[in-house]
């Protein structure tokens, strides 16, 4: 026998990045080179004062349950780093402590969209806003990003167009995966006046919020209206380079918080507990550690950006944060003759090792879309891996196109 | 402005435990004495192996992304070790590891349930049944024990008798919290026979299967035609002390481990790296650690169990198993001159600093439900704390009922 799988199951999407890493997996257990490009993981070390913390918490028996939102101590010392960075106030009664920024996507569907709901959401963008809005029975509608002059632009304009009376939630992600996109202050104030005369609720997933090498960020929920109607999604992940610790928030007026922990109660009790200590060391300790991890990623980023637009009919931005380049491949895709983004992939990582994701792995394609866009994550690979890579990859593609 | 939370929250549970918790906190906040019978959490050290083999896989740098379903060395141990222990044949395909045991429970669900079906689940029982089946749009339908010669059995004839076209589900906790209730020979091959015939998808939840002090545990999943149909919920909390640490699996036929693992894509990525070596310690180190851990337990049992019998109107099993115990408190309240089950434990944590739950912290009261029970957890107090205080509970009731 076989046991009959459920309905909702059928509109449930995952990450389909997790197969270009299973391929490049299959290579490299071959013997053969690869170039890891294609995960957004960080092979840089957690910072020590974070580790010892977390050690430490162990050895004072911190291994027993916690609160299901989070230890106290964490969720005041992350409501104030978040007011701090934010200019908004924010108290611990709004911090729901989760593992790992994703649980919050979830959630903040599960609390606050009703089936038949319509929810905005970016495209390309990252995948699981997509499935768990149709996992849970809303309508997702896409909207998209334009090229301008030094990075990608939200496109406003279509967001309206999409607002319906069924519209009911927007995910905004700034900055944003896979096109290292930042919302400018003109952009934020555009969609927080749409969002309040729209009265939308807003997921912003702000997980790259602090891994930026130049400027400074600024945050959506600091417009006139935004936080009484704005879930913030925080990670630990990406700033403390703590992606396999799974530790993130939901940051939320103190109604929504509150569901959000009930929902944790019945799904994972609590978040590690001596996890917790080591994110608080985090927060209060010495930003040395963000520091070196910020450094050794911005120079990773111009390695990165100067080779790619060295080859022929590749385009890239240098986005002042994240971890991710979303090089126009148009003309080198029409140089090759290929048409096809997963040909395009494979044939590049064999002949080359240079593995990476593509527009495909963002979301379904929209229609009309004509440019062509790859993705390379550069978190997870060392200078000198990328420039040995990428020199492989132009050598390939002069040898084809001459 | 206030956000309108979804409607499905309306149906959404929780573990009312946690309020008898901030009880006894806000009454030890004030100085008094409390002990702690509330909550099945454990106030023992996690074995020292499982400590360093996680600290070591920190600085192994075991700090990144691991797949979803788990890391495969741990998959693969623990196909083996409950292979062994349930006398039947899992391989790693069918190990699905999750942040803890409880999210078993929702996922199964996910995974198996259509809205509208009926799910046969134990009442009392662990709360978070009952509030997952309705949260995602099933009908929970309860079955209940009654007390037999040594310890509760289930009312099997009852189960049959709720069983109709619409049953598609069945939840089975063995061994049982709140009543630390154990399946018989015959009890098991009866549900094995039911679920077979009326072709029933089971949940095992294990999560005590090895937290025992004598006798030996067998699982309803050796029955005929179990292991195709059911999904196990093993949890590393109880076995390894290791609640806070948040490890557990679902284990089941691959198709629905495989959905598992994409639910889990979904929502947390994949369960702590490195604890997962701490856990593949645990399961193919040395089992002292568990075994002082039962025996330490063991201890607790027998004489909180002697002096709860000592209480006149307390009438009380000693299980095999569990750190639980759910004596029969109608004769107390009687005397008492108590009919409600919350002024009874407000009574006597206030006037003793005894604190635990009732009967009504597991799930809605049946219909036609005479008898009074509450639960004792001995899982988070010294033996000198138990003698300490039940003796103060002893004394109140000799004061008051002569």
């Amino acid at each position: 026998m076989e046991m009959k799988i459920a309905e909702r199951i059928d509109r449930l999407g995952t990450e389909t990045a997790f197969a270009v890493s299973a391929e490049a997996a299959v290579r490299a257990a071959t013997g053969a080179k690869v170039y890891p490009f294609h995960l957004g993981d960080i092979n840089l070390p957690t910072p020590q004062n974070i580790v010892d913390a977390a050690m430490k918490a162990i050895r004072d028996g911190k291994t027993g349950y916690c609160p299901n939102g989070g230890i106290p101590a964490l969720r005041e010392a992350l409501a104030a780093d978040v007011s701090a960075s934010h200019g908004v106030t924010y108290g611990m009664e709004n911090v729901a402590i989760q593992p790992g920024g994703k649980p919050v996507i979830g959630k903040f569907i599960l609390a606050l969209m009703n089936p038949g709901d319509e929810v905005l959401y970016p495209n390309p963008g990252y995948p699981i806003y997509e499935s768990q809005i149709e996992f849970h029975g809303g309508t997702a509608v896409p909207y998209s990003y334009r090229e301008g002059k030094d990075n990608f632009v939200i496109d406003v304009d279509a967001i309206e167009r999409s607002i319906t009376p069924r519209t009911r939630l927007l995910i905004v992600n700034d900055l944003q995966n896979p096109m290292g996109a930042e919302a400018t202050a003109e952009e934020r104030a555009r969609l927080a006046e749409l969002a309040v005369r729209h009265d939308l609720y807003v997921l912003l997933d702000e997980a790259y919020f602090e891994l930026r090498f130049e400027g400074t960020s600024a945050s959506l929920v600091r417009e006139p209206g935004m936080q009484e109607r704005s879930v913030l999604l925080y990670t630990f992940s990406k700033k403390f380079a703590m992606t396999g610790w799974r530790l993130g928030a939901a940051i939320a007026p103190k109604p929504v918080a509150d569901v959000i922990a009930k929902l944790n109660v019945n799904d994972e009790s609590c978040s590690n507990h001596f996890v917790q200590y080591g994110a608080l060391a985090g927060l209060q300790g010495s930003m040395d550690g963000p520091r070196a991890i910020c450094a050794a990623l911005k120079e990773r980023r111009d390695v990165c950006v100067d080779l790619l637009n060295r080859i022929p009919g590749v385009r890239c931005y240098r986005p002042s944060a994240t971890f991710y380049l979303f090089p126009n491949v148009t003309g080198l895709m029409a140089r090759l003759g290929l048409d096809d983004y997963e040909e395009f992939r494979r044939l590049i990582l064999t002949e080359t090792g240079v593995s990476f994701c593509s527009r495909l792995h963002f979301g379904r394609p929209l229609k009309g879309e004509e440019e062509r866009y790859i993705r390379f994550a550069y978190s997870g690979i060392d200078v000198d891996q990328i420039r040995e890579g990428l020199e492989k990859l132009r050598a390939f593609v002069a040898s084809r196109i001459g």
